[in-house]
């Protein structure tokens, strides 16, 4: 099995990249993780010029040979490639799962709107670290390799899915490139926002036309959120406002989930698992 | 001539509003300005909970006797209230001026979509301090008393026109309360957001099918934007950025233009002004 690691936002350290690929020589010893090299080239804020990101992540995805694009890290940026990538993705595009989170939104949303491959929620080939270990990067690679169904989101039932960053998918709202969540059960989580700014981002959730039909919501994590504008300051509990908007747009809030932007990032595939 | 002023997002102080009313009894003693209590009220990030601000909007918008209702404050909270005061605005909401902007382009917006009075982006009722002294708010007035078209936006021509803070049109974007903006030159500022931040927003703008048919875009000021991720460290300048997505839209990108969160703020009244 072959998959390759590309950088359509923020680069990674060569560091990370061989403890990643440490991780994986012990414990799928008989994985080819290819590290593109443009996963580490900085162009001011991104792994490299567009162009270099664009041709980077289609020679992934339209190798025959390659089985999973996995996502090297988030930041921000891949939503810059659109519009060269998408319409130039070949039919061995199709044939293959592409896994990542925050930012990769913005692809795997694409990926899903025009139903290419399968696009899949999950920890990226940055995820570890001192703290986190290799438990993501185990986790990531028990669903590219074995399909094992204990890495996946414990609340997934036989009921369509889909999982973004909340600013991600808000972002994606009003355009084409977001995909028809109808009857879809959505999981959103958020990093680095605060609680006015995501109380924001419920309203125009809960106002887009696009998403009218959506079964329900679950919130996972939300982390580091900056200092001035908690819960306490800005009035609300989180629970508070996610019933408010999830009221607003007339599907039911159903709780809680593991994903987003900490060690407990489970694994959601778009579409039914 | 009565002007009535509410807060719909964040309260204002009593001194402000003194130093306002002030201003306005030097210059414009024929002018009955009438701040609302609701104004100076606090309720965690808010001037009062939803019910009350939307009840003062109600209350200074369906007042035969206003002629224009001028906005308080920006911050956050206005979006919180649409749902509850635009579906209750009496026939005499039609015939005034109603002017603020920032946090007020949610109202600004959905009024003008629904054509309701004559919504213009313009200085609010705060925006009096120690370095700008009375400039915006004199400006403000000469709007609203004198429709003095010396305090106007100098690139407004015979085109149709809105002006939004990015945030806010963005969050606006594939909602409802979005107007149709067909034909107009769409005026942008920002303030406090990091340049990938404001690429990302530009991006939306850029792919929003609401949008398309727009005339042309011109940006004001962006100010404020946090350390770690200015133009050097993004990789791009402001005029690269809105050069980039202007193009990607099929619009001109016109320049530059006097709006946003500094005294330079001039008046953008909705429309052909």
């Amino acid at each position: 099995m072959k998959i390759a690691v590309v950088a359509p936002a923020r680069s990674i350290s060569q560091a990370g990249a061989a403890r990643v690929a440490a991780f994986a020589a012990l414990y799928y010893p008989q994985v080819d993780i290819h590290f593109d090299p443009q996963s580490f080239l900085e162009a001011g804020h991104f792994a490299g010029p567009d162009a270099l990101r664009a041709e980077s992540f289609l020679r992934a995805a339209n190798d025959p040979g390659v089985d999973a694009v996995w996502f090297a890290r988030g930041g921000y940026g891949s939503n810059r490639i659109l519009a060269e990538v998408m319409p130039r993705l070949a039919p061995a595009a199709q044939a293959k799962t592409y896994m990542g989170f925050s930012d990769m939104g913005f692809l795997l949303g694409a990926l899903y709107a025009r139903r290419i491959g399968r696009p899949v929620h999950g920890p990226m080939a940055s995820n570890v670290s001192e703290r986190s270990g290799g438990v993501p990067v185990g986790r990531a690679l028990g669903w590219l390799v074995d399909q094992d169904r204990r890495v996946l989101e414990p609340t997934l039932g036989g009921q369509p899915a889909a999982a973004f960053n909340l600013v991600i998918l808000c972002s994606l709202i009003g355009t084409p490139w977001m995909p028809d969540l109808t009857d879809h059960i959505l999981y959103i989580e958020e990093v680095g926002e605060a609680y006015y700014r995501i109380d924001r981002l419920l309203f125009q959730l809960a106002n887009a036309t696009q998403l009218k039909g959506i079964a329900g919501v679950r919130l996972g994590s939300v982390t580091d959120v900056p200092a001035g504008d908690t819960e306490a300051e800005f009035g609300e509990t989180l629970d508070m406002m996610m019933t408010r908007w999830c009221r607003e747009m007339g599907v039911p809030y159903l709780g809680r989930a593991r994903i987003g932007h900490d060690a407990d990032n489970m694994v959601v595939p778009f579409g039914v698992a």
